[in-house]
């Protein structure tokens, strides 16, 4: 009687409806933290925001613990258990930072993350993202140890006479990531330093240079690798309509299509 | 008799003819429009500017009450029905923004979009733009909610401090667009907080991270899209040809090719 | 006799030996017109180079006029009437530049261009470079209405309150340009204007981000088209060897081949 | 008995117990080379880390020494030759680095680089990368001529005006590379100078152009012979199984696959 009230309630919790309503839920949740962000509505309704931001994440509390009464163990190991386990932490982080200070309580919104892994759509294109991180893996290292050596130069060379940007590690990796995204990187911070180093654009210009090289490389990888497997996925689905259309077929035919 | 006249009507509206003339009406009323922003012009011409610029719109209405006219319902839910619509908001926006102060007026280029709808080759490219669109929704929803996340949590934790750039939703989702697209990220926005706030980075540059990732696989989705649709087209043209060219051919042969 | 001695010329313009001494020519001049611009060496070194630069522009003008003496009309009508008229204009230029103002005589600098019709390479590059234009054409006019439409818009909008910005339509457009590379857009242009106009940044984001996706197109485009040839010469290589291998074969071969 | 002695140390070099000892090596390296850039650190475990350093700088030595032993010749001349003279020459810089002044010392991170040759993915995909360069060098060199005549003809132009961005040809080249990058092109650079030469626009606007439409060129140039590449070697692959596939096969079904 009781596996009979568990398949129930999982049967309850795969409904569209409940889908649908955890959605809502999610919604309402992001637009109150929206509008406490607004002064005035803050100051006025700051009050009734805060109730519904309470109620939304009681909800989402007994929607986690009535999903792993359900699913028991296999929530942490079954089918989906990566996005169960991305519910879990998001709420499990949602109560822990709710009663922290005001810093804390701002990572509230991560609350709203939920809405990958609610809706069906916003799964399959977290999932396909994620599918293009391995092959820029390789390519991603050579970046890093681009980027970790152009660091410790810098440090080195640069830390003494300007100590706001090179001052340690830290300060020359931010340094770096903003010359890499290029902003400012020539009037903001090289011209200045050639005032002291006069050859210190060589550094700069063969860092932007080759991290460049390695961005593009990065590109391409990706480009090419999403059209193998787009090219891939056609020739299977064509190898599968051709398979039906030919079990019809007279053996004759099978003979001359096998050979292609 | 009348549907007659209709007919000779729909006959005049679609001859090339016409079509030239308003396309050059188009042409002389931006022409105006620009001449008009020209101080010493403005000065000694801005009377007959004025004056062409009515006629124009004039000739504008006309047309469109002649189409309507000319295609009754048809006009509003027929095969071009996207193309007129968004002629008839058009003249109607423009009606409406003659009449009005110096800032509305300033609305009535908006005319020039009719580019788009008179002149068929950029009618082609508009809707292969629009085309691009949908294999990038679910993408942009993505954007978005990320977008927004870091909206609310930017105007949580730095709305205080710095309540020019983060004081409210508003200014927190365009100051983060401005990050988005790289413009003194750093100097002008990023190392100030840091003042304040010394991991601030990690906010930002996580930003940076994940909308670099999230706009890289935008272009790689649209571009393999593209690659597909091709494809798709080439072989169709090349299912046709071989169709043409094997439908003299002796049917033994058609027997090999169809296996394929 | 006459006609001998052209043919002569025409095999002596030809000939490698030609070629390689015109490249070391204009390769000399490149250097020359390099060491110029450098204080120290003008000083001592300037009239020299001067004098060189004389003699390279002469072995330049006596080259076309060589040329032309051999080619007659052909030089202008014939195979390669492009590059020609490239070569005759760029030497005409340069005569003409050579004997004006400080700011005309900077242009002598165009000569170096010619380097792209001499080396073979790099006529094939250029060649391949004007071929991906035509793709880029239409949606380059679309990029234009809109660019037009922002300009005479902004121009009216913003004119009056920053004159530096948008003062006439040519001030309007070039902070549109710069705009749209992203430089400076929102600390340097809207947040000052935004202060003034608080609605503003609704003009400047859209422009953004329709330029944002014009450009995405561009590049889609200038990609799948490139593909495209790409395939299209693959595939008639193919075709051409299949027909080469296959002239050898036996006839109840070539019916199953061509069946495909 | 040498001859067995050396191959026994060849089997060590190439053992992979000796390449995790030499990644680790550097990779502790690595880290004492970032540890030194913090001023805590440096100050209070200064001269355990400068020892460590010395210690590992030792290790390179003695393995590059051993391989020369091992190999003889044949490690400069040999199959990984490349790899080789890289670590060789790594290594020598670093020992005549390590004696000089403090300037000289900062380029001892340049032994992290021998991740690149310790590890096997990191060999691929250095080389991968280097493979795209060959595609881009005819549209480079086109690049650089455009480049060279921009910067000789800036420095004529604006040299005397602008002595800080424009004074000699080096100048001329950095602040184009920052225009190019699109860095404060507008506000920092172009403004200033339109200020005293109204038409300098023209000589910046059509640069960007120019370089924006031959970097474009430069990335599809790798996509598309990415692709090809990619589709190549897919062939091939498609091939040999077909061919694998085939051999026991009747051959009767060989005649009408061999037609393909």
């Amino acid at each position: 009687m009781l596996s009979s009230l568990i398949r129930k309630l999982q049967g309850f919790l795969e409904s569209t409806l409940w889908s649908v309503f955890i959605t809502s839920v999610i919604l309402i949740n992001s637009a109150c933290l929206g509008l406490e962000t607004i002064k005035f509505i803050h100051k006025y309704f700051g009050e009734i925001l805060s109730i519904i931001d309470y109620i939304c994440l009681g909800i989402f509390v007994v929607e986690v613990a009535l999903r792993i009464l359900a699913y028991g163990l296999k929530f942490f190991i079954g089918r989906d258990w990566g996005w169960n386990w991305f519910d879990f932490i998001i709420v499990g982080v949602s109560l822990f930072v709710v009663g922290g200070l005001a810093v804390l309580r701002a990572f509230r919104v991560i609350r709203i993350f939920r809405l990958l892994s609610v809706i069906p759509t916003m799964r399959l294109v977290s999932v396909a993202m994620l599918h293009t991180i391995p092959s820029m893996i390789s390519i991603m290292v050579l970046l890093i140890i681009f980027y970790y050596i152009y660091g410790v130069l810098c440090a080195n060379l640069f830390g003494e006479a300007f100590p706001q940007w090179f001052g340690d590690l830290g300060d020359s990796f931010y340094t770096l990531f903003q010359i890499m995204t290029l902003e400012s990187w020539s009037m903001g911070i090289v011209r200045p330093i050639m005032e002291v180093y006069p050859w210190a654009w060589a550094v700069f210009v063969s860092f932007i240079c080759i991290v460049s090289l390695i961005v593009l490389n990065l590109i391409v990888g990706v480009v090419v690798e999403s059209i193998a497997e787009m090219k891939q996925m056609r020739e299977e689905n064509t190898q599968n309509k051709q398979n039906i259309s030919q079990d019809s077929k007279h053996p004759a035919q099978n003979l001359n299509s096998k050979a292609m």
